[in-house]
């Protein structure tokens, strides 16, 4: 991440300290991360972290709402909101992807999420509500004949969403392909990922 | 999960201990569970507790073993080592489902390994050898034209995978439609999550 390294104590903000909280979580899971970890990791104090954040609970909602914000923001984009049902479907997927590549740390966190804590649960159920839009587009689509019939709408929301998020266990910003990924995962989504010859 | 309720103490082995520790792994995290937690969940002490298991490590390994030999199972039945490279690939990943739903908090911790032990880096040095036999099999698909040309096998692997890993984060024994799931995910595999009527 963007950790500065040398022996300067170099010069925090909010939003600094908020990326590298955002590695510590990924990495070590936030309920065993503490503001100790996490001065450390920033190489301040304690005391100075307090100064710039209340504690754990808020750079987690801060790192969260980025990740929600990100994705809730596709589904008030134009192509999301009109044309058929399919098409928008296909563009809020291919737009999935591209957040999820933009904003790596924030929506890796967010698909890490349990439910332990207040904020926590909040997400959750920001991300159950997400997937229910989808949910409800699937169904619309099936009912207008564009996705062929017998697809459960239920299940083919939880496995688009399976899908795209699954990229973040694997995915790294500059890998070969990277471009291509948005499109080859709404392919795959309409096609399948070892379609018959 | 299998926790003995109410007063008596209950005659705990180390198979039920598993089946606690496992829980609360996956609640917590592995990183933020102590053996406080662990010996509080199974309603002993933890001085009982270290007299089954060394450590909650031993814990750890004995769950990933569990759910890796599950996987690792699947590649050596006879429908996963003869036939076409296409008809091994729908069995395993139909098998994956199948091993997914019967040992689901075991695959559910083992995918949420993040290598900051011994043990998890283990864990995840065997998941990828069980992937790379995944895009090995995909290749071969591909190059005999089972599947249709320019699906990268390596990408295709890991949405697979992934498609299939994702299941561990909704289902629960006993929803409607779970017998039907392997099948319903093999079809999409092959056709699409969404395919168009």
């Amino acid at each position: 991440m963007t950790a500065p390294t040398g022996r300067r104590r170099p010069a925090y903000d909010a939003a600094s300290l908020l990326t590298v909280a955002v590695a510590e979580f990924n990495t070590r899971g936030y309920d065993a991360t503490s503001m100790e970890d996490l001065s450390r990791a920033a190489g301040i104090t304690k005391s100075s972290f307090y100064h710039h954040v209340s504690g754990k609970e808020e750079l987690l909602k801060a790192a969260l709402t980025r990740a929600l914000d990100g994705l809730f923001g596709i589904l008030s984009e134009p192509e999301s909101l009109s044309g058929p049902a399919l098409d928008r479907l296909r563009h809020i997927i291919y737009r999935q992807v591209e957040v999820l590549q933009s904003e790596l740390p924030y929506v890796t966190l967010l698909l890490r999420v349990r439910g332990n804590t207040e904020t926590e649960r909040w997400a959750l159920a920001r991300r159950r509500a997400f997937d229910a839009s989808i949910a409800s587009l699937v169904a619309e689509a099936v009912a207008d004949g564009e996705v062929r019939a017998g697809v459960e709408p239920s299940l083919a929301a939880r496995l688009l969403s399976g899908t795209v998020n699954s990229i973040s266990e694997w995915y790294r910003p500059g890998r070969p392909g990277s471009d291509a990924l948005p499109g080859e995962v709404v392919r795959i989504v309409g096609e399948g990922i070892i379609p018959p010859a």
